[in-house]
């Protein structure tokens, strides 16, 4: 396709430079007339900052473009002129407030259409565009105890109902580990909290501190399944109910304590610090009051794993999802990650990245959340269910991409001698 | 032990307060003359800042000082005036200087008293000495093209006949990895090499490019054990001439060429960028630069392993063994390593530490020394005997005592989805 002929927009240059005044013919009813010059421009531009993936983008005349070199594998459909001047500012919020109203139409993948998306923006690694976006996507809302809180009201807050629709059965809501890709989701996050649990080789009545439990599953895991005792902390109160019910009927009550509070308010020593899921939510300014908290909590020869959500290098978290999805929400790259053990009497040991058991995970949430979409538009709307929609499918995208990590950092005290000698332990079967 | 009692040291305050400038009696003979007031402070002074360890002092005039609540498992004999005022000044230069020329014996084990020392310093974390020691301590030599080979020459040209004395058969210095404590050492040489390589998952007819290769082993393994076609640098002239010879008796030459060069001279694109033992020689400065050498080196689903000796925060090298063993070492940390990694395209896929090999490799090798020390006598002097004794000891300890760290840390490039499932396979026999 020649980019430079602009028979292919509908019009000479001429004919359609007519410039942003004239977007009051933005709602033009789809089809009535032909793409102008501006829009044929605002698109190739949209593309060649995505590095011209293969997407064709059809506007709202009918009227289709496609910058790739090879044949595309996803149509995206645009609605209005508004629409795409929107996308032109800022894509990355956009694109996902557009496609959750309708405004956007993806007819095929979207997985796919996030993959090719993804591998784009890789090609164009450190261009000024990108560079320009970060910036202007980098605030982030705050972590202070108060606006916490509110973050975390935000999504795990919304019923519990709502993810027992496509969650396993015990409600984990973070990466699990296939020991093999083809197990299922339920065995694949007990094996997930039996990785864990050896990894700091837990032992019968340890004690624990867990940093942010969501709807309790390792932490009950942990007490039925090793004999540990547990003090699990998460600021969810939708969460924390449920997960005190499940002790309840599990009769570990006495063993576990679900404690409806912010991690950096645990007092006592433990065997063990446990975070999994939750250092995405903490936000690089309070590491160093988390190394607090776990220097405050961790015996001698004590134990502590940070599961989390992470990065190459240092980079905000897509805009969309920071704004809509997880306010607040900030995955660090393993630098970062560091300075919640490093320049301290921790040394240390392991990390793994599981970023494609991450990808995974997600592909079955997408499957069950799809299988589940109509009683989801039921207890929501189609907005709803279009913007997890786009948040499971972006997320399965940028995990399988390589734009996301998965750490797990195993660390221990610096002078604990107690560990193992190599980790064959954690395979053997 | 009371240890503000003056009559501990055979003198009154009043009596010993006789100041620096009486240094000229500095070498009267042992036992001469009672201990003044000055030279039990200083002793006192030195062992609390060592967080008063259980070691005796038995000064020249035959009197004992011990400031630890426990039995002293070690005696040190300092044999000066002279002697004992550097060690004030600054120990961890000093001390093992004196005990090389003799000036210092140790009566007892010399591993457990670098043990105790490391094991009272870490009680002293974060104290004003050791902070000032560590600043005074700080200056490293420069590791810029022309002085790294002559850092390099310092060490590694000694003599190949001096480290076939205690290395394993295949001359391999950097940790080994005992998949059981009680193997050999040259079974754990062998299986340290298979472990880089399967963590590389490195297969027939890839091309390796090594940064910094000893003698050669490990990459003749590569070449014999894996079919690898590898390109070795190393700037050691005796080095390099040592493991040519190897690979034409091994008839590899043609897989396997030794470069005598810096590594950032590398050119060409691999499979794989290995480097054992090299990065404490590199120098956080230049770690960019490696970054970029790795960049240029490595293909688009390429692997990568780093090697080296760290800490768990930013700590310069014990100045003694900076000095007069590794002029120009410097073990990073591991947030500092990642800086060789990050900010790039690239992912970490894995980290291990592995210090309690290098704990037992340098019993190993310590214990090979002490049955070859009459040898290496002859081949130098004692005091080349008694300086690389205790280097070996004292290494022995910082890593058993958690001083420091030895990591391997795998990374290949971000986008690359070739990578293991699970890390079973490392421990599948």
């Amino acid at each position: 396709m020649n980019r430079e002929d602009p028979e292919l927009f509908g019009v000479s240059p001429n004919e359609g430079d007519v410039g942003i005044s004239r977007t009051d013919r933005a709602h033009d009813t789809p089809g009535q007339r032909s793409t102008r010059w501006v829009e044929g421009y605002i698109v190739r531009s949209l593309l060649g900052s995505l590095g011209n993936p293969p997407i064709r983008i059809t506007l709202w005349t009918g009227e289709s473009i496609c910058t790739a070199a090879s044949s595309p594998v996803v149509d995206i459909r645009i609605r209005s002129f508004s629409c795409l001047l929107k996308l032109l500012i800022n894509p990355e919020l956009y694109f996902g407030d557009a496609y959750s109203t309708g405004l956007i139409e993806v007819d095929g993948d979207l997985v796919k259409l996030m993959e090719v998306t993804y591998q784009g923006l890789a090609r164009m690694r450190d261009s000024g565009l990108r560079l320009r976006l970060t910036k202007w996507l980098n605030r982030r809302h705050s972590n202070a105890l108060a606006d916490s809180r509110e973050n975390i009201h935000h999504h795990y807050d919304i019923g519990n109902e709502f993810y027992k629709l496509w969650l396993d059965r015990q409600l984990v809501y973070t990466c699990a580990y296939f020991s093999s890709p083809d197990i299922t989701l339920e065995q694949a996050q007990i094996a997930k909290m039996d990785h864990v649990c050896r990894k700091i080789r837990l032992r019968p009545e340890e004690s624990v501190v867990e940093a942010g439990c969501g709807w309790g599953a390792l932490a009950l895991h942990m007490a039925t399944q090793y004999g540990a005792r547990v003090k699990a902390f998460n600021i969810s109160h939708e969460q924390i109910a449920y997960a005190r019910e499940r002790a309840h009927a599990l009769g570990v009550e006495h063993r576990v304590e679900f404690i409806e509070d912010d991690y950096r308010n645990a007092s006592g020593r433990f065997d063990a610090f446990m975070s999994v899921g939750m250092l995405e939510h903490v936000g690089p300014e309070y590491y160093r009051e988390l190394r607090h908290v776990i220097d405050r909590c961790l015996d001698r020869s004590g134990r502590g794993l940070i599961h989390s959500i992470g990065r190459n290098r240092p980079n905000p978290l897509n805009a969309w999802v920071e704004k809509r999805i997880f306010p607040g929400a900030y995955p660090p790259s393993l630098r970062e990650m560091l300075e919640v053990v490093e320049d301290w009497d921790f040394s240390v040991l392991d990390v793994e990245n599981l970023r494609l058991h991450y990808a995974l995970t997600l592909k079955h949430w997408l499957q069950r959340f799809e299988n589940a979409s109509s009683l989801v538009k039921e207890m929501y709307d189609e907005r709803f269910v279009r913007a997890w929609r786009l948040y499971l499918a972006g997320s399965i995208a940028s995990f399988s991409n390589g734009d996301m990590q998965l750490f797990q950092v195993l660390f221990t005290r610096g002078t604990n001698n107690d560990i193992p000698w190599t980790r064959a332990y954690l395979y053997d079967r």
